[in-house]
């Protein structure tokens, strides 16, 4: 075991976007776990664009502050345990932050299954899974024929809430940035259509791909292609709120789309916002089902991963700017 | 019977806040009616923020035009039939729009029941009452124990909302525009508070009047007061959204509130639009329950009968201004 403990740190409060100088490195002591604790390392490093809205306040969680260790969400390994509920060798998956060791308290722990390739704990069976598999069947109630639309449609969360709206018999649009993502989209991904928001005419071209409207649209971004899509649901459309990532890395956002809530009463729409902790209890039941889709290579999986812990703030960075297709992680050791 | 039918048309599409002269009054013959009509003689116009919003481009209704005969549903009578299904002297809710004679289609049209005072079918048994009570307890669905927050809380709806969230056990806080209203709400109508939006500082009173944060927002108005509520909502909150008169006499709104989606997403909020005629296969059961509280006197019924067909037009443009308190129409005849 190493003597040190490699550590990325907040060095300030961004005030507008993030930039490589947001973060600085730094290094201490590999930390003592105490009664009920475990020393974990860091294996693969979660990248995510909730990790930039928590540096804007108080959101599920307390808001980060400068001088923090960046939190992040890893797979992570158990290398010492003062708990019978873990022993060394086991894998969890928890909030270690941008560092090579964390102690955190066992009761808070679960041990995870051993599979592989293990990046799809992150991926298809972690968060940006079981966030695809809730938010669209929970919150957005889709029904076979009816027209699903998903924004950051090439990212984790997007490629495969697509992915399971197929599969459940829906005429699927993904929301993506430039040609390539849309491409992808349609031809690996066997999206029905695609629409590139960095294009001009974001709503005619929305419209062209849903001629009759959008029955539920799964949003990742917020703002203007929110917006959009607002103006194109059908009466009694569902949207599910995941995340607002258009409006993260930068300054809060001035003022919130139009037609809220103007629109959302005329055409009846419901709107729920989640975050995947709320559907814990169903979650083996989802994990399965999504075990049963990937292997009958009904879902395809893509992953973005990345070596080297010092690269966390360009990866983060790049994730904020869309450059990541699928689900991007940083492998730590 | 008279021979004309004195008419309110709209002359002109509005540009900003309706003013009397949107409004031209003309006669025209009394009209005849067909095979399966009936011919209606107008008794009370009901006024609705609605009535503005038509004016605004396709809602849950074709929009208005130029020369249209103002729309407006009111109570009125059968004249004469042409339908074995309804009788002259039977009453009806119809859209005759603003004159004193209309034909209808008879099929589309209910016998309602003979009713003391009659106002109450267009109040407390009409649109109003039966937008409160589903609007909160199916798209709110409030818990006893909650805070239930309405604006336009002295108006035709908000003043039943609160009073039926009292009586299912909730703590009830409205929102209305001055002083007197306010008293109103708390002294006579059984609020535990109310938070003046006219006022200085608005998220900060609705702070102080909700402590715990809001559980419940029936969404009357949107704009200004729909951002401080969602600011101030609770995890797992829910937003009836059943209209947003703050926009419509005016041009169509700029921007929505701050805080969508992102607070959705954060607060896991659901916000559900509706119109009261979604919830028609339930109407007579809440009928029944609404006629039990008025005679038990847990619901006290506002109305503000305003005579003379002539009067429509101010008579709406002063409830677009928050004049009126409770169910405001018009007596024609």
């Amino acid at each position: 075991m190493a003597q040190t403990n490699r550590q990325i740190v907040l060095d300030h409060l961004p005030q507008g976007r993030l930039t490589p100088s947001t973060f600085r490195q730094t290094e201490s002591a590999v930390p003592t776990p105490g009664e009920g604790d475990v020393l974990l390392r860091t294996l693969y490093v979660s990248l995510d664009a909730a990790n930039r809205a928590w540096m804007q306040g108080a959101t599920y969680r307390a808001a980060l502050a400068a001088g923090d260790v960046m939190a992040g969400g890893a797979l992570a390994e158990v290398v010492q345990s003062n708990s019978p509920d873990l022993a060394p060798g086991d894998r969890v998956f928890a909030d270690t932050g941008w560092q090579d060791y964390a102690v955190l308290k066992a009761k808070h722990l679960h041990k995870l299954p051993a599979l592989e390739p293990v990046t799809h704990l992150l991926s298809v069976y972690g968060v940006a899974g079981l966030t695809a598999y809730f938010g669209l069947l929970e919150c957005g109630q889709p029904r076979a024929g009816e027209t699903v639309v998903v924004s950051a449609a090439a990212g984790s969360v997007g490629s495969i809430v697509g992915q399971i709206a197929k599969i459940k018999g829906c005429r699927t649009v993904g929301i993506a940035g430039g040609a390539a993502k849309c491409d992808l989209l349609v031809r690996e991904l066997g999206f029905d259509a695609a629409v590139d928001y960095k294009a001009d005419g974001l709503r005619r071209a929305l419209r062209g791909a849903c001629p009759d409207g959008i029955d539920v649209y799964f949003d990742n971004v917020g703002g203007d292609v929110f917006e959009a899509c607002l103006f194109n649901m059908k009466t009694h459309g569902r949207i599910a709120c995941c995340g607002a990532v258009s409006q993260y890395d930068g300054d809060a956002p001035a003022h919130g789309p139009r037609g809220v809530p103007g629109l959302i009463v005329t055409k009846r729409l419901t709107l729920r916002g989640f975050i995947v902790s709320d559907f814990d209890a169903h979650r083996d039941a989802a994990l399965a089902e999504l075990k049963g889709w990937v292997e009958s290579g009904q879902l395809k999986v893509r992953e973005d991963v990345i070596a080297g812990l010092e690269n966390l703030p360009a990866a983060l960075i790049g994730l904020l700017a869309g450059e990541n297709i699928g689900k991007r992680m940083v492998k730590v050791a």
